[in-house]
């Protein structure tokens, strides 16, 4: 079957191989709706550990094609919905409650391009189909469903890691397309003040739409001093969702004492995060430093469904491009890996 | 001066008493607009221990006539929000972080109605100033503030002992405002579906407008059944805001295993809770059964206030009654009395 | 293959069956000690919904006979600690992060006795073998990790529900060997001052060795005076892990505002738990009622080992009488079902 | 009255000063024992804002000398226990419910050494009486009780901060007599294996019998290696009671995914705490960095007391010198300053 992703480092292309089989727990999905993300690109660099002949994709919507002998809840012909993170639910990393990306380890829950294929392609393969799948409820689209997946389960994750509680100033710190979800989400969750920081016109305005109260750049000077004096000293919480190795101590220093700054941005692995002990009242502030991926499951996508099912948010905001037939996903990875002023989010159907 | 109550069990009446003055760290309140609540009239009809001449209410936003001499963040002219209940803040009540409403024990931080006059009157006494008044921030119209400082602080306390979490299912039984409330407070908090259990046409509209998805009503039949058969089973928090002894069992029934009942209802000193052990399976459910009283506070009131300033919340829309004029405050308790089927919540313009 | 169990309600018996066989992630385990629990006598005696041709037994160590050729973890000879409650980690109630015990629905990874046989038998069946069973640590004897898979699993989940803080006052109500657990969990916890309600004088000793500071007796007069007096107006955290209906108010009772009561005791399928508003505050109080099943799964295991093998807690002084041989496991059964005094926790060696 | 203290940086001293006068709700405290410690000494080396004419220390039992006309739950003659931390509880920061540190913003609920005169005079002030001192409990040493006002909250905040769960397993870096106090709480709360990481030689043999199970030593090579070796990958919760800059990275990379660091080490306002993103797994770890200021006031100090009262630990065994008579506070600060081998925290008796 042929599917798109690199040959190498820096080498993306087409590439022929074999169709994957389903052991006795799994499915085979045959996508219908995918979307090229940051973290496909950065593969594609070598940002992570090298790879080689690998399809790409983790973000799809699509229909069941073949199920495993033990699969019960789903068959042949269901328009499903694919979380990016599918754990192996045997493993301990589950049972800790806390997250249930790092099944064996460390992120080890992400199997899509770090142990196997991804979903740019004609089939792909899901472990623990009956854990980790979910089905397309009434009322939502397969676009908004799209954007559960990754997007947003990060995005409300920033939010759920931010402890945000009713009436907290929020700062969500970059306005990509995470950024915006953890936007959406705060004010979700009953953020007061919620400040965005970000620069990107398409985003600013979408940021409006999910409840940002004020937008800032780092083109208008420091952030730290901006976000102090909107607030008269400081948020409560700040999201990062973006941003590099110095928004680390920009985000501890803008958030008040017993406050939270949560992080969902993947950091460089060249990055050394800093701060002054100072910004976190040498260790006396009560200041909680939090970070995580992107959970999945399907309790998780059923619960984010659940909230565009019943017009609490629509993540279709987001998607800025849409692209029409498999072979578009080339098309479509290469405007994501380019990051147009115009770009948010840019979706493929399949046929 | 002069203020309304009254003067033995039901005996309501226009009482004359001294000017209250204050201590050191208290507060003298002159009310500008003021509300009854269900709670005033209660009293009235003996439902707590008997009082006598005793001015009611509990609910106001005024001006500051006068403080005491330690009082630093006041000063007279100030248009403050006064919270229902406010915590002694010397007492150990509050040092124990689940709530501020039992200062020196249960219930002991609400002082109006139980430990001194109400603000129906010319002025009203405040005690810890500092710590229990908030100013009335810019862009928030005084009607909706005199909403925060019960109705909106009790409905919401009921979402946060659900423990509401993006896109659970839950229901609200009963929508008088603290239940409206409570509704606008789940749907804030990222609830998916969101059953409103009520009858009052006034108030189902308001049901829908605070985000509500379904609406049912004990006239309809069981109220149990009607939510399994909608859910699938049943809901993931319930939230019990009105009803009587026999909801308490209901509640239990409608939810699900590991799920959340919270109560902020008043049940009658004569009232038993009871339910078969079966519906909370044999005590291995692990459903938790939460209840409490409203919180107050400087604190908790800025950050409701918070929300109504940035546009997340209109609690004006329980409002269906206004009077103007001092002396109409008999005229809306008796109609707070009476309960009409047009009535969610009268408020009452001083002068 | 010979096991132990019921033909029928009130007709214990030893049946002969199949020997269990394992899908591709069960194992198949051959005890080498068993305990037999009131559980199973309660099954017996038809308590819950009637069984027939029934192996019973939930509480084993042994050793793993086969394992499925997905089972990547455990190999033939490995000497095992098993849960009684052993999840299908596929399932979707346990992606809630509050409890394992829950996976299909109410108590469904509880699967020993009700789903399929249980463990006095020659060889018996676990599911999801890899998730669910944990190696015998180096410097744990197999009877204390015995007394990890039901006794202490879930009298330390009375501990965890009930919210135990450093210096809390607690009582445990009842102290059979689950309640005997919750003390020692409490004093594990930071339980200060700790008060036992119980009688028999085999547990009373045990009980204030593993550091209950007070033992009150029901035989002594109400309980809810005694623990007053004795704290000077209630317990700030309540463990009921015995007792009967009128146990579920009383418990209620002695507990203070803002303080919580947490149940692992099984209320029969006929009782109606019931309480005067009052002893709740009328619903004001803040007093959370939580209730749980016996969690399970590798990782709970595993982290209840640890506690035995750095010397935190040594449970095996609840085991009261040891039998050894496979057909002692009728006496053993008899023993538990008459309760005799002088009984805490009876174990048999299988050879 | 005479105290001692700093003329000014680097001038240790006797000073005279006015005794101290009680607002309406303030006692004056008479020491009876007081304990020197580093904080006392870091201020007066000019570790902070440089001060002059200060009385220092902040530790203190004592009797009560006289109450202002507002305190109700004290009279002269009280023996009492003094938090080092003593909040404004009419201040907002106390209504956040995290910690009671931040009443007016970071650290200002302590007003020892940077507010006011502290406790190594005649008389000391203690503000908000009633809310922040607690009595003696029969039972309790005074000795033992001085050891709860900044010892053994400040050790205990860190193993709350670090979310200890049963079987977890924990590192503490410093046993210093914090730090000790941090394994005799991880302890206390259900750690498993429990490793302390420090040299001297008298903390070596107080940390085990505290219940450390490992203790390594800088001197032995890298922490993190030998910490990863022992436990076989790390630990689940780690906390930092001593140490360098050096000890945030070392803390953070020994600490599992989904697992917590917290600290209660006070930063030098010089240092930079760095990390490479690489230990916080590049921002998707789930490993939360927590850290705080000792909690005071009266209910924590009334809780940690309950755990000495019921013999669940005995802090005095960090007491490793004693002086007699008023003017020894001289020589105890010169102690705490060398910090000899031999030492881990000094008392003065007064007279």
């Amino acid at each position: 079957m042929r599917g798109y992703g690199m040959k190498a480092v820096e080498q993306p292309a087409w590439l022929e191989k074999p169709k994957p089989k389903a052991g006795p727990f799994d499915a085979i999905i045959k996508p219908k709706i995918v979307a090229p993300c940051s973290s496909d690109t950065h593969v594609m660099h070598g940002g992570s550990s090298p790879r080689e002949n690998l399809i790409l994709g983790h973000e799809a919507v699509g229909e069941v094609a073949e199920v495993g002998e033990k699969v019960t809840k789903f068959k042949k012909g269901d328009f499903v919905v694919v979380p990016c993170t599918t754990p192996d639910w045997n493993e301990p990393g589950v049972q800790c409650s806390v997250s249930n990306a790092h099944d064996a380890g460390l992120m080890r829950s992400f199997k899509f391009l770090t142990q196997k294929d991804g979903v740019f392609a004609e089939f792909f393969h899901v472990n623990n189909a009956d854990a980790n799948l979910a089905l397309l409820p009434e009322g939502v689209s397969p676009e908004a469903a799209l954007m559960t997946v990754d997007m947003m389960s990060t995005g409300f994750h920033g939010v759920e890691l931010a402890n945000v509680e009713f009436g907290d100033s929020v700062a969500v710190i970059g306005i990509g397309p995470v950024g915006l979800m953890a936007v959406a989400g705060a004010a979700l969750k009953g953020a007061g003040c919620l400040i965005a920081v970000g620069t990107r016109k398409a985003s600013i305005e979408v940021a409006k739409a999910y409840g940002a109260t004020d937008i800032i750049s780092y083109k208008d000077g420091d952030i730290v001093k901006q976000i102090t004096d909107i607030t008269g000293g400081g948020v409560k919480r700040t999201i990062i969702a973006g941003g590099n190795a110095e928004t680390f101590a920009q985000a501890v220093q803008m958030t008040l004492p017993m406050g939270t700054i949560s992080s969902v941005n993947f950091f460089d692995i060249k990055d050394t995060l800093s701060m002054p002990a100072a910004v976190w009242g040498l260790g006396m502030s009560n200041k909680d430093i939090r970070c995580g991926f992107c959970p999945g499951g399907r309790v998780r996508i059923e619960h984010l469904l659940q909230l565009i099912k019943h017009g609490r948010i629509d993540p279709t905001k987001i998607i800025t491009h849409k692209f029409y037939g498999f072979d578009k996903i080339e098309e479509a990875f290469h405007l994501m890996d380019s990051k147009t002023p115009d770009l948010i989010k840019p979706i493929v159907y399949i046929d």
